[in-house]
């Protein structure tokens, strides 16, 4: 479909704000969502009443805090009633299809100053019961009644992968060293030490061949952005970041029902839409934002989005490429495996960073020198939902 | 604030279904989303590949079925792959919120042709389960912790009303005996019987005041609209009626932050933002539909929306007006006390109704005459959203 139809006006980023991501004791969901959207509403010069409707991404207030109506609760604490304030859900891509509907309502020219957001607060249920809300994600008749877990289905995706591509045990655990290497340089970072092939790949096995070191931690977090009109963002700040495109596709729910589980076919629908309405390929992007849920996830992502041949993706790390420095920066701000995965937070965080990148704000180490465009791919469940972002200067 | 800022376009609904609302314990959640889509993409005259944008409310998949990512669940069983597919929610005003969130969609010239539905499956667990996930509804950590229910609450504001206003328990009463009188005629409702002012004042006390016969059931259900620019919406059917506005307004999620519980803000804020945006008046509508979750809800809805000063809308119900051929129809599907509440669903259930009754198209003696306006209010929770929607031929 040729999307947009129509479109009023261009979209500009001009207020980013994260909270830390990890085991947030101290933190309830209210407190998280002020965390990240107090930032990023200084960031923009504004104040809350002028944000005119506020959109978040959250997978499940429900089984993991037994708060539902996750909007409201927002709009409340940062009060700013009566603003509309809704909540969106697409399993672990909720924060991309939070910027979705943003991008839509600012693109629109409905609204011109509109707050989205993303949150998920996980730790407060033991883990059993966290991998139990998670199971929400997948086909929970077809996949979960029957024992499936997320680490199982993308060890399915692992197993079948590294069987037709020759992937190395070793090269996949290289995904995870340089995401914990990038992790280490950001401060808002779950994990902000750096590991090793070695390690990763004597942690304990998970569902084979993931090990622990595979697969991204169970986070608390949150994060924001405000988005105004194009036209207007020089009235906000020096250096707006425009979104080109925001696209989403979805795609069959359950893993065995899809032609080919060594590709996400929304990946490949939701870029192939992006690339064509931001007038960009993939040569063009300096830095990429993938959502590592394992390390398997971002191999096949670099794939689907056109940053590698089917197959090939994993020369990228023999050869060091997807470090800051490289060819194709990946994952700068540790990704979802050492920078955190609060599931609804998640397509919103990757998105603040590529700001970030952008700005040239990134702390540390971590800045990609002179990045132009960046892109976020935000993954629901095993793949049935896509969002695919890409934001340049 | 002034919205919408800029709307390129009207918006018409063009097709509608509904499900069967009650306890479906031969349908899962997919089952029901096919039970109201399909009708409403048959009545559109449309075929699921012309659809661009699906849009559905669903407040708690997580907690009532281990069924979150809902919007990839329908659009894949729906056979709509790649068309995005997006859940919203705002407690049982979820489906209000997807039916702004596909106004905004159709409203802005971004998007020809959206599917909104709202869609809960409630009944598949024990209804201490249900009485848990409805309390994420309400303020999590300072009002279900401490004990509170969705009867409790609206028993706290009866008593006050009654006490401030006067009202008595067999006015009360009266709602719940006019919303079975036409739930008797809807064959889609939950409870299709009549019942009588005696039988709900001697039903078994839930929460003082508030009785058994004063309470919605827990319903399993699903409703869909689709929506078109309303210059295109002749190509689909000859009885278009176009949404003259759709609003959302926020408010405080706790009860116990409110200056005054007999009385909505949120309902106030959307409802005067929705007769500006209509250029209507409450005395332009022929026929409303009201989100009675409780009997009291109805009666302080009536004032909030404009049609009774404050306190005095119990006379309506004493003179018989709130029935079809009275003055100003309510709930003539039967509302949510006979009609069911299928959370998630009843937002988009409601304008069902209003659609059929402004198309003439009503079931058996509930056809409200020649009617040209209606008008829906769907609230979240205690009223911290709540969705005002005006539809006109």
């Amino acid at each position: 479909m040729e999307f947009p139809l129509y479109k009023k006006r261009d979209v500009a980023i001009v207020g980013v704000g994260t909270s830390k991501f990890g085991e947030r004791w101290d933190k309830s969901l209210r407190e998280l969502a002020w965390e990240a959207a107090v930032p990023a509403v200084e960031d923009a010069g504004i104040q809350g009443r002028d944000v005119q409707l506020v959109i978040f991404g959250n997978m499940s207030g429900g089984l993991f805090v037994g708060q539902e109506h996750v909007g409201a609760l927002i709009a409340d604490f940062l009060g700013l009633n009566p603003t509309p304030a809704i909540r969106v859900e697409a399993a672990c891509a909720s924060g991309g299809v939070a910027l979705f509907q943003g991008y839509l309502a600012v693109a629109s020219g409905l609204y011109d100053v509109v707050a989205v957001g993303g949150i998920e607060k996980m730790t407060d249920v033991p883990s059993d019961r966290a991998t139990l809300a998670l199971a929400g994600a997948m086909d929970s008749e077809w996949e979960a009644y029957f024992g499936a877990t997320f680490p199982g289905l993308y060890a399915l995706i692992a197993q079948r992968y590294m069987y037709e591509y020759k992937l190395s045990r070793e090269t996949l655990a290289e995904v995870a060293v340089k995401n914990h290497y990038h992790g280490s340089m950001n401060p808002f970072a779950h994990f902000q030490f750096r590991t090793s092939v070695e390690r990763v790949v004597s942690s304990p096995l998970v569902a084979d061949p993931l090990r622990r070191d595979d697969c991204c931690p169970i986070s608390d977090g949150a994060a924001c952005v405000i988005l105004v009109p194009a036209e207007k963002a020089r009235r906000y700040t020096d250096t707006p970041i425009y979104i080109k495109a925001c696209t989403v596709a979805s795609d069959k729910l359950a893993l065995f029902e899809r032609e080919d589980i060594t590709t996400l076919r929304a990946t490949i629908e939701a870029s192939r839409d992006a690339y064509r309405i931001a007038k960009l390929s993939p040569a063009d992007i300096d830095v990429v934002e993938v959502h590592d849920c394992f390390t398997i996830a971002e191999i096949i992502a670099l794939e689907d989005l056109g940053f590698a041949t089917k197959g090939e993706a994993g020369k990228l790390y023999e050869e060091g490429e997807t470090y800051v420095g490289g060819k194709l920066p990946v994952n700068t701000d540790g990704g979802l495996k050492a920078g955190g995965h609060a599931v609804g937070a998640t397509g919103v965080k990757q998105v603040v960073e590529l700001v970030k990148q952008l700005r040239g704000e990134a702390e540390k180490g971590r800045q990609v020198s002179n990045a132009e465009y960046g892109l976020a791919q935000n993954v629901g469940g095993s793949g049935a939902t896509v969002v695919v972002t890409i934001v340049g200067r």
